[in-house]
């Protein structure tokens, strides 16, 4: 029986443990490239290779740029007092596609997932936590802008509790119904969360 | 309004136009990937980079390997009188996890597809009428595996109608009921030719 020649073998192996690829999409994708001639190959090498030297994490805020501060960090007119608390740098990327929000950020790295070993010690809290004592002026309010799922919901409130001693005003997102939803397929936790905070009108 | 690094929207973009991939799981890849350090992306480069380098196609049989002619094509101990053709490069790895092939490949490099502008000329047809018209030992049979669809149906009623002419016996891989199928769940068109092909036991 003859299988894969080797150099294909590792790369549908490294690429399947892609998040969101599994075995046959990593073959795929790997076979594309094969037959695809060595031009996607080289755009995708050299993009990775200045993925690999030119993004960095800003050390204020954990949001990735190509600049130490954050383009976002080093704006002076962002408003200081108001800071948003996301898990991932993508999520920065969709609050600020909204417009509405003209404040600073503080990327987690991700939420608390003790099953996964995720711990409060491997997110970036106690930075959060010196920047809240530290920053001049002061901070008046954080957002907790964390997914309405399980592990979001406690991350948020695991910060709700070390932030508040602070003397800081701590919010969170609201949760409700989505635009376009349909209540008849509401679950009830959503529609429960729309009733308690309905807004007049 | 803040957007992501450009380094980092053109790897999202290369990366969506891949098979199986679109924005945000191309998105979701590459944050990973800038997340995750440098491990994962060094290796990805390494093994991309050896793909473009050492696997090449078998002038014989167009599969790929690291070597020409193909470790198939050079072994003498497969059946040279019996050709399976087939689409894709994945397929020749497929059928020799069967272990009931010892005969040759033939691999197309696609199928006919018209709307895609995949001709006839576009396809390794030529290269097949070639090889049957000069092999020697003479090829007996040629198993025509191409998926059971509208194209692969097609490409399989072209290559008989162009190979019959050259005196050679062309068959095609039963259709019937996959292994675990449900007959009141199958569809007409394989019940159909489940029938047609029923095998006395």
């Amino acid at each position: 029986m003859i299988t894969y020649p080797d150099q294909i073998k590792k790369a549908i192996d490294t690429l399947a443990r892609l998040p969101g690829l599994g075995p046959k999409s990593a073959e795929r994708l790997v076979f594309y490239l094969v037959k695809n001639g060595n031009h996607t190959v080289d755009t995708l090498l050299e993009q990775l290779s200045s993925l690999r030297k030119e993004i960095r994490v800003c050390s204020t805020c954990g949001n990735i740029g190509t600049t130490d501060p954050c383009p976002i960090c080093a704006n002076a007119k962002r408003d200081a007092s108001l800071l948003c608390v996301v898990a991932e740098p993508q999520d920065v990327s969709v609050i600020e596609k909204t417009g509405d929000y003209s404040g600073r950020y503080h990327v987690l790295g991700g939420v608390l997932n003790p099953v996964n070993q995720i711990t409060p010690e491997k997110l970036r809290i106690a930075p959060l936590i010196q920047r809240i004592k530290t920053a001049q002026p002061k901070i008046a309010e954080i957002i907790i802008a964390t997914n309405p799922d399980l592990e979001g919901e406690s991350t948020a409130m695991y910060l709700a509790r070390h932030l508040k001693p602070l003397n800081v005003k701590v919010t969170r997102l609201a949760k409700g119904l989505p635009m376009g939803a349909t209540i008849e397929y509401a679950d009830e936790v959503t529609l429960s969360s729309a009733l308690k905070g309905r807004q007049s009108m």
